[in-house]
């Protein structure tokens, strides 16, 4: 339901404008060093209000761990994590339970929980939630890291404009953080900038692709039938806000590849070390880890909250019309889903590592 | 593990070369008219040696339905579906354990199994298991058929022969069984059936894409965070052999849109229903059903089998060597694909309606 | 793993003199009125201190709910409570380390988690965790008394002191807050009294059994197999510290009782409404409710913390040593586990219901 | 659902008198050898017409392994085992659908499943679909006896008269094949073969209890909370049809000791290795194991299906009337239970181990 994993396994709680967000990480091996300092990193690049290609609105995101730490090092015990939301004002959003958001939850949600559900900021459907995502991701990444496993995503495509698609974690990292976006390539970097301020000049919003690498893994992680590499962190990937699609490896270009150019010939690296000559698979052959690198793409519709009035329908009427979202909204979410996109692949990973070691505690 | 589903769980069993190939479903609704006879079609779909544009080999899929229906109509117990294999001649697979082939999952499965698995015809990891699933579809087709829920599939892409993104269950199968390839756009058909035989004759192979609509889901299925639509639709996908993509809605496309483009305006229909001016989303809002049609693509890679020769390494000698894969090949999967598309869709349908109306097992 | 249940799902956290002790609750129905007012008389049921038979420790549980409720009603999204632990001296916990002390978890504890553990006060292992299935257990209890369905237990035995097995609800609540043991049977409460007195002044313990009835349940609940009402009620049951076993209807007396005496025959009421002229099943046939009352009995061993000196090894000499267990002990924890009896099979009928009806949040 | 387990996972299927009774296992180890050989003897221990003490029913049972094996050895694929049904008489079964028998499932079933279910022999409420755990819990102790773990049952109690409790699978062994009853204890044998003899010429049936006892286990298997040894093995003995209670150590007698003599000391055995002075606690503390045997008890109640008129309903007329069940009945089950028992308490262990291992496909 709002749990993700099998043997490791991610509850996402809270509410947008509630009490808290939050975490329950289960499955969490004993002897991770561990602690708020290990995640506030990564809340700070997902917060919003980092830039002027971001909403500026400011959320002072300060995380506790209340639970399965002692001593600055996980016990074993499921880890709870938690952001104390600030005092918000709701009182704009009571309008989109009779006039619903296009593009967003608000109808779809009301009819799911029947009326109940919390509306406010958008309640458990507020992209807000993937704080729990990012926590529980930090804590994956700090065991992975221990075994030389390492995540990086960047922002390969804003609207029309693309960088490369890349192959290694070096290469995202190099230039990553140098610019607003989050995009590997500078040059492209710049004009998802200069994209990103036009659309938001003109109350809209752009869409895109955030590419993500896990290298590192040792061959045979995965399932060969429903737990595949590719079903596995697919779905966590699907699970995002506003996420259309995923892809691995070449993906939709590989589509237009013939099996000759496609396929990824085994080799011996000069260390007489299996590998394949190139990574157009993407690191996964039957569902199953071949020790290359994992390419994950995640395709990101266009923000639905922008300035412009929007044609809908007034429940209470019944007759169509139309609805201006005021606030300060994402032109583009791709800079802050990168955070989330490493998150949730750590996770992932993380579940896959775990079904095949078992809960064994002790192996951190 | 092998089992795909919450509450429709589909459980694929066999080997490719071994005594049977099958499904085991749980979490059947009793009360359902069922028999060979609702399964027999879509398997003859699936069926190699059905053209000249798949592979020639005849594998004559009968199946048995071996528990949970009594006089034709399931009862609600576990319903266990075979087909037995025919004899066939494995020696060739032999050779794949110490020279695997590019891009299959030869080597993967090896160290996955340490060493002990089925490697004849790709044992379990063969797409002959896909059987399993369009057998279990047939079956939740049957029993959202009689809710007015619809599935229907076809081929959109092969290579860099695009047809037009439908709409509606109704456009497709306009004319998607009048060819060999199964695209519902009779111009791209011819192109793409062209492209294939070419590929066919430079003993190549190609990709594509399946376009998949389902039609006739009431408002209010899915849930908010980890079994949204997108995830448990996708994760199917992503079980199937050779997929490298899923997307909804608008998908890849959706990145060069703008929101006030994308958004779907709610809107009333002449009947006073609600209904979208548009179904760029793809009939999921927050991860819930809209009541519009679900619209998925699903991206295949080119087919791994190919009869020219490619480099791989010898894992006796530790030599890098090279191969060539004998035998008849799909030089393009997607027109079988088709069916297994749609019977992928149909389980997990059920599964997120089963999740809504619980084991309620008189509810057929 | 830390999680009970299939679709009403209880995630118990925390650790006994960590930060809090608490409960995630998944798959809740919207629409149930829920505040802190519903949890709390459970709590002070279950509480330390609360008579000169149970343990004089003074836990102050007050608990908060942190998500999943508005304006006092839940809205079907996760719903977390917490209890923050006051501080406590946990030094003395620090010998168990080397001095395992005898039917603790303290040995088993630290080979699982790899001596990672939260050792004080027993971490996860303590008897306090239960005060998450107490939590969740209101909850539970508020929905199904919405539909007419009650849970009560009492203290059936102590020692030898019996009292007779019950048949309803309203037989157990007559007298069953009027003694200090929660027994339903006024004289036999005054034997266990004396009796837990008794041991108590000899630095002793003893166990004893509750009787747990729930009343009121449609028929046509559970699953054939594996989720039958004595697979799901009995795990949650083994669930709880101390216990031994589990028994059903006539339990342990069945296997004297001949299959004429034992069979409960079908009849009609007086109003027409099928029922069983006996109830010696217990409510339940292949595992599937008949609408007569649950009948459960859960088998508590004596503690195992009592104040004299007691045999065990030193792991740092790998020697023989004793240990006496200083501070404040249960010498029956039979009155304080009947509230947690009772929240555990609320939690379990609870998950029994959401198996039939799904996952429909808005059926409260 | 139909599947017990969470890593090692047997989902049974089929019917009484339907085409097939199985099991599909997953999450099987490769490399352990097994074929029907390894079967086949359990499964004679558990069929009818053995002695004068059961049924005269004679079925026939032989097992096919249809997948997930090559050459003898188990791949990691699902292992897919079936015994096809011979024709049988199911005209009787259909008075029972109007007039449900005491103590049966045929109207909860027939509430269940909307009147759908296969109610011919009882369908999938059957005693016959003990034989898929059979099978199942065949394979588990094949891989467990690689690794030194044993595990036997015997008949301890039969009515009144009853056999000592055992403390280790030797001392089970000993006897227990020597008498119809399968009591380890000679004496006691004798008693009730007498007693059930005298039942069965009375048209009765009597129950009793099956100790199991497993021995060989590492240290640290179990969960704190959920996992519980006692939770995961209670609940798949309380899947057993007849079963109306589970206990574990000392189970109802632990309620009349106190808790210094209830308590399992910790001491040192002759070369140093650590243990516990008894076994009360039956080899777990906290849900853990410690390394001592486990010992349970499985409490049946006598078969419902006597010789002898009953009163009952008829669901047509609405009237109460009477009704006696013709043929051939077990006049106790409990010798027939002892493998059962065994295979499930198995399948329980190889969960246990699996949840701790992971699904390391290649460590049998």
């Amino acid at each position: 339901m709002n749990t993700l994993g099998n043997d490791f396994q991610v509850s996402i709680l809270g509410e947008s404008h509630g009490d808290v967000v939050g975490v329950l990480v289960d499955g969490v091996p004993s002897g991770i060093p561990f602690d708020h300092t290990d995640v506030q990193p990564a809340l700070l690049r997902r917060r919003p209000g980092q830039s002027d290609v971001t909403t500026p609105r400011d959320e002072g995101d300060v995380c506790t761990i209340d639970s399965g730490t002692k001593d600055g090092v996980t016990t074993g015990a499921p880890v709870l994590m938690l952001i104390h939301n600030e005092d918000v004002d709701s009182s704009k959003y009571h309008e989109f339970l009779t006039k619903p958001r296009p593009g967003h939850a608000d109808l779809t949600a009301r009819i799911l929980f029947a009326d109940r559900n919390d509306y406010r900021g958008g309640g458990m459907f507020s992209g807000r939630l993937t704080a729990g995502l990012v926590m529980a991701g930090s804590l994956a990444r700090k065991y992975l890291a221990q075994r030389g496993i390492e995540v990086a995503a960047h922002v390969r495509k804003v609207a029309d404009v693309e960088a490369p698609k890349l192959d290694t974690v070096e290469q995202i990292r190099e230039n990553v953080e140098d610019n607003l976006v989050r995009c590997a390539d500078p040059d492209a970097a710049e004009r998802m900038t200069e994209a990103i301020r036009e659309a938001r000049d003109d109350e809209d919003s752009l869409g895109g692709i955030v590419q993500c690498i896990a290298e590192g893994l040792p061959p045979g992680l995965g399932e060969p039938l429903f737990q595949k590499v590719e079903g596995v962190v697919g779905h966590a990937m699907m699970s995002l806000p506003a996420t259309k699609g995923v892809q691995f490896g070449q993906g939709y270009d590989a589509t237009e590849m013939r099996g000759s150019e496609h396929n990824d010939n085994w080799t011996y690296d000069e260390a007489g070390r299996i590998e394949t000559a190139q990574n157009d698979g993407g690191g996964v052959f039957g569902g199953i880890t071949s020790g290359m690198p994992i390419r994950t793409e995640v395709i990101f519709k266009p923000p639905t909250s922008i300035g412009q009035p929007q044609d809908t329908i007034d429940l209470e009427t019944g007759e169509d019309t139309s609805l201006t979202v005021e606030g300060r909204h994402d032109p583009c979410i791709l800079p802050r889903a990168v955070p989330v996109v490493e998150a949730t692949m750590a996770c992932a990973i993380m579940d896959l590592f775990a079904m095949r070691r078992g809960r064994g505690h002790g192996g951190a």
